[in-house]
């Protein structure tokens, strides 16, 4: 053991532990669980001391030795196993990312003088040289969000691609429509498919477009954005240095006190998020409603089976990717809760509540990219359709009767549908015997081209 | 007395109203609270069927004497006060809108007829051609949600402006920062004020950005998005149509099946007002903090006084102002919350709870517009700065001390802070007492160019 | 015009007003939407005065001239109409309540010198004598929740029996079970809504349970809850008086200082509302699925026909009233998340957004009696049966072999399950043609009686 | 590697495991997170499957040896470590539990035959007999959270133990009243933290009262709670062995197919655990509000010091305890919407989404536990008060003049207030320079005993 002190005085830590005083103190302060702060975080963290310490060096402030120290222990960081022992701090945490700052600073330094084989490098003075908890903490929280998106990105690209393929595969599937979760006019699976592919190409979009206001950090800022100890030299190269180290194009933010302190981006970020979890619980919705059955139900999709559905009732098959998709996009609503109430909580100068915001921003990302993998792979990819139902559905029903009313207008096409419900026969029946209309005049009406609209609707909207 | 009849029975209705049988039994099935649809919602509606008519005239489904009188029907309804006792459908309602389209179709109708003489023009058959509530309600919705946001963007910009305005004022008052509420370096309030503007400058864009997908409507897809019933004429030109009579720049979806049932826009937009509120509830919470008191509080801003704050303590004054702004606030939360519910409740092929995602948006913006005026006028723009007090904070503030760690280093600094916290003197008299620098040397950092960085931070960051 | 006084200033105000300058002032700061306090939260304020005005007499503060001329004045508010142009304050304020307290004070006070003929009545000095907006405002807003409730709970009751007696009514309607939308094992109409029944009796009993709570009141506690320039006579008095005035029975709260700062109770009678809210919206999800079609859906029930359903499809029916259900259901959710957010944001002596609370508790209780109402005549006393899809559906069912598995064991039935499936023949078939069991033996196990397990369970569960 | 089958088809499984197929499929659909299935869930499953075999064999439906396999596997699960590589089902799951109750099925019976030596017990016909996924999860869910609720409750009356000993300790501190942040009438800081204390009674009693819903259990329902495939002494017997082997009093459900499909108890519980969850971030807010500064804020309390605040700012202190309780109250709040979705979305005879339901529950009760414990020993135990701040504040504040409108009425002391703040001198000495009152007189009424009302409160309101 070795002591260590701090402004509350002394504290043993263990003999060989990289990290030091500050994050023994976080460990005994929050245990709450045993999650700890994300490691995409931590990596993000120690790019922010790298890039620091190099432009610290450039800016004269930090002499060459020490610099080189801390940017070798950083690359030994970024690139071996050190890590599951030294960052060790609780994902719930009080103190504005304080814990999770200093754990990098503590272990980089440590490890900076037993590789230097000096004890010069500080954690404070050197590791986090003209820098705060509060510029270093959201910028490497924004870095981890901006290398996560991609992946996200990346999958709701593979959805779009297997929808598209369904669409093409299910094109001439005719359909009976449901609005309300009634009988309505008729469309076909392609159709289907494909206006999923359009939903969830704005997803992608959204996403896309999030990355503008991440990419704006507040490095440089120091403790509350006025950028007090931060050398100009500095405040002007270091964000540029840290693009060049993640390859994440980032930008000084315009006011470094907004920066410092709002957390609206994160808000906006997880309405992103929070979106596109909605429309995979939607989507899955439909995909758990089309797939009902098998004989009692809708069954119009087959899922493919992934796992034996009951413990009692052999045989049984059930919808379990849908359903975890569901539950996925039910916590990413809450989590988008809590960050909301994280962000409305910040006061003044600082928002301390950041560690709750990214650990929820980062888990959703993954989630989402998770969550969409195994619909993509282990449910859509294997999408069947039963046509012989949706063929029958469209045949026997009478919402074709729509129809018709520009020639037999609203109120007699509404009296046809209800005495062929009525009297269970088709609608065809009653309009020759009622004599509303010549038989050739109602197959035209009926022919799918006129009831699905097929060319101009195909030409008119679905065409890029 | 009048009877109407529908596929449900008779009904009777009131003899001179406007409106007939769906409407009478929508008011009937929906008694939940007396709050009616929004009007700007009916507005649009009718504009709807105005377009329609003068489309479906041109591509030759609607004859001239009935286009006629249902365009002059519209422009009567949009231009005087028929209203009250025309559209009387409850603002929650199920049927996704039906009701709404049919309360807009049967006034029209009857309008049309008594201002024309005759008995032609049929709600469904004439006013409702080659539509369906499921193209003309959320159209409608979009058109009324993109008419209302300019002013809120307004209102935003109004409160930069007072912002900016009191940045300028309060450019030289020096005062303490806070991070989690603990004293932190100096800054001033131009800087605060300047911060909050910056804040709301991403709202105002936000906002703006969130008109590009509100724009693209599904008018021309009728029921399930296919179109039938729609002439291709009549697709190809309404929207265009609609644009001009609303002059809201409107495009038609790419995807109209899509558009028919995916709610994603307006959660996405919803997310966007909850962002501007939860903006406005930490403004307003940071307006509270820093007027407390006025004895015993922080007591550095004075808000105007508006009224007597309290029955049993004389003389109290207190922040209402920003106490609105926050419990609207959290009512957009709330509301966004219900619009997240609805629109992951969207089932196949349309989402029957759109009356509540519109009545919840419409609101949203609404209550922001409101309360972003009283804030502005009422609170902001009176605000006053008790320099003598920042100023006393900043001189006798240990924080200060954290200018000497370039030169004194992280633990030397933590010990001259505690010690002249603890021995209640500055930590100028420790610094020269203990002999760690020179008088001068100490000056020179303790200067407000030192300690605010504030050329560079203001060339820097606050120059566009 | 009349000129009236307080701290801010001098303001104009209509001769014939009853209220006065701070009512206007409320008017003026608080222009966020049309909608006023709610006018059962007056009655409840105007009943507190009432009391008040008693108490203070008993216990001497309070000359007799004047309790006598406001226990008047309070008497003609509660039995007459002066109330519409009176009691002008907006729902949405700042203030704690103020000026709702000071609306019903100033109007009191007003019509008490009117009545009276002198102007001795003092709004502050008299009417609101010993009293507090802090310890008057959430008194009368309990008392207000207290009056509605018994509403909701007889509307749940009402439920409860038409429940029960459909319960009754489908008793022997045998049909299919769904798990995760899959076939399962057969149960009966009665048994489901049986259990529909069960579930709303918990609602009720919660409902009632929340009561308890509710009943401790504040008054008494002024200010902050230190009673301070409140009588000790008056302290023990006041609330009893409030009791028999009101006949509600309440309580003083033990601390009166917790009860005039926290908000706790609030939250939780808002989650029994929001419990309510989920299982409404859960029994009208199933309603929808059960009876989707008619032709193309499950079809199991037959939901009542209130309006045409589309504009577009003749002769289509929407499941109308529970899809109001279900709006109302995510908007009492969102108020609940705008009560959570309100209590949360509660600050030391006092919660300054209790007027949020009170409206949304109020309104959601509202919501929740009328939606019932209309849930029960428009929809559940109206439910019909298709018996003869409920009994083909089991006849067909492989599902059945469940009941197989006893004998033969989970891996044989799911090969027999799979194979009848596949061949689409029944499971009898299977198990006769492999000789898998005797006839005699399959159809013992097959029995209703053994299936629905029907006995065993109704003395079981039903039987209270 | 050994190969085992199922509806789905075959699969390898590492030679040595103690799960089986089904729980190789689960790891394979979900693999969302590294987070598993709750142990405490894991272990009450274990604890269902016990009491099942002992009670199946009672009713003779399981024969001996098979049920002491069983049995013996059961408490080798329950007291030994095979654990951590035998259940392995992933936390978010689709399936309804089935992966959770298939895992511990395979666990068991390959555990009893290696144990027993011979390979008789099936996962399906044995392990689950009379048993289904949708009757054990629930079941053991509900164990599980009773398990853990005293753990909260316990944690909640430490809360209360040393807010008491605070409120003993501070009896004396006179302090002044803060409503909506602005100066109010006196109190002591013994009042404050009885009131906390007062408050958490409430939490604490509100955690005892659910606990009576909870421990309705529909064990014995089997599939959909019609109870096929399970006897009736087995029904009547399963609950009661269940309760004697966890020591948790449980009952069987009145209504087995309510108990089933509907998760309202969950919500409730959940509303529950948010309200505790709320009150704690309220009463964090206050701790921080109360302890700003250390000199430019309101300092009446001193937090003790747990880690260093900044890496930049030597010295400072924040309140990280109070901090990380706002966060995870955030979560708990985020965890109860997600909660409140799943159970909206539940669907006929079953909730799908009950995975994401016990583990957002589990999870919450353990946060709660967890946070509580640090904030009572990392920060409650250690406060201090600031006494000379408190009595000066108090000494000053124009507030004290509320003692004098019994006399001077309202609106005389309004001016006073007014004129003391304008010419910064004290109340006194305006009522004393303007004769308004004899000094006696006004002395009479500035006693503490009259300001704090203080022997009248407390044997009114805090004498139990």
């Amino acid at each position: 053991m070795r002591i260590e002190r701090d402004c509350v005085g002394e504290l043993e830590i263990k003999e060989d532990a990289l990290f030091g005083i500050n994050t023994a103190r976080a460990v005994h302060n929050f245990p709450i669980s045993n999650e700890l702060v994300n490691p995409l975080l931590i990596t993000s963290m120690i790019e922010v001391k790298k890039a620091a310490a190099m432009t610290n060096h450039i800016s004269g402030a930090l002499e060459g030795a020490k610099a080189k120290a801390i940017v070798v222990a950083c690359d030994t960081l970024l690139n071996e196993d050190y890590r599951q022992d030294a960052f060790v701090v609780p994902a719930f945490q009080g103190g504005a990312g304080t814990s999770v700052n200093m754990n990098v600073n503590e272990v980089i330094a440590n490890l900076a003088n037993k590789q230097s084989g000096s004890q010069k490098v500080h954690p404070n003075d050197d590791v986090n040289l003209a820098q705060s908890t509060n510029d270093t903490f959201p910028t490497a929280g924004k870095v981890a969000l901006l290398k996560m998106l991609p992946k996200v990105q990346a999958k709701v690209l593979d959805l779009i691609d297997v929808l598209d393929k369904k669409a093409e595969e299910f094109s001439d599937v005719i359909k009976l429509g449901r609005t309300q979760l009634q009988d309505a006019v008729p469309t076909t699976f392609g159709n289907s498919f494909r206006a999923y592919a359009s939903l969830f190409k704005r997803d992608y979009q959204r996403l896309e477009s999030a990355k503008e206001n991440l990419s704006f950090v507040n490095l440089g800022g120091t403790a509350i954005g006025t950028g007090l100890n931060a050398d100009d030299i500095y405040q002007r190269n270091v964000v540029d240095k840290l693009s060049s180290i993640t390859r994440i194009p980032l930008k000084s933010a315009e006011n470094l006190i907004d920066a410092t302190q709002n957390c609206d981006v994160f808000v906006e970020f997880s309405g992103v998020l929070k979106t596109l979890a909605v429309n995979l619980s939607k989507f899955s919705n439909d995909l758990r409603l089309l797939s009902s059955g098998p004989q009692a139900g809708i069954a119009e999709l087959r899922l493919p089976a992934k796992q034996a559905g009951s413990s009692i009732m052999p045989g049984k098959i059930n919808p379990v990717i849908p359903e975890v998709v569901n539950q996925v996009a039910f916590q990413v609503v809450g989590n988008d809760l809590a960050i909301t109430m994280a962000a409305e909580g910040g006061q003044l100068e600082l928002n301390a509540f950041e560690p709750l915001i990214f650990r929820n921003l980062l888990q959703n990302e993954s989630y989402l990219e998770n969550v969409i993998t195994t619909l993509v792979e282990n449910c859509v990819a294997g999408i069947e359709v039963n046509q012989e139902i949706c063929r029958e559905e469209v045949e026997r029903s009478v919402v074709l009767a729509t129809a018709l009313t520009p020639v037999l207008g609203y109120q007699v096409t509404t009296k046809v549908v209800k005495q062929a419900l009525k009297e269970k026969c088709t609608i065809k029946e009653i309009i020759l015997s009622e004599n509303l209309m010549e038989e050739n005049e109602f197959d035209n009406l009926m022919t799918s081209s006129n009831l699905l609209h097929k060319v101009k609707n195909k030409d008119y909207s679905f065409a890029k």
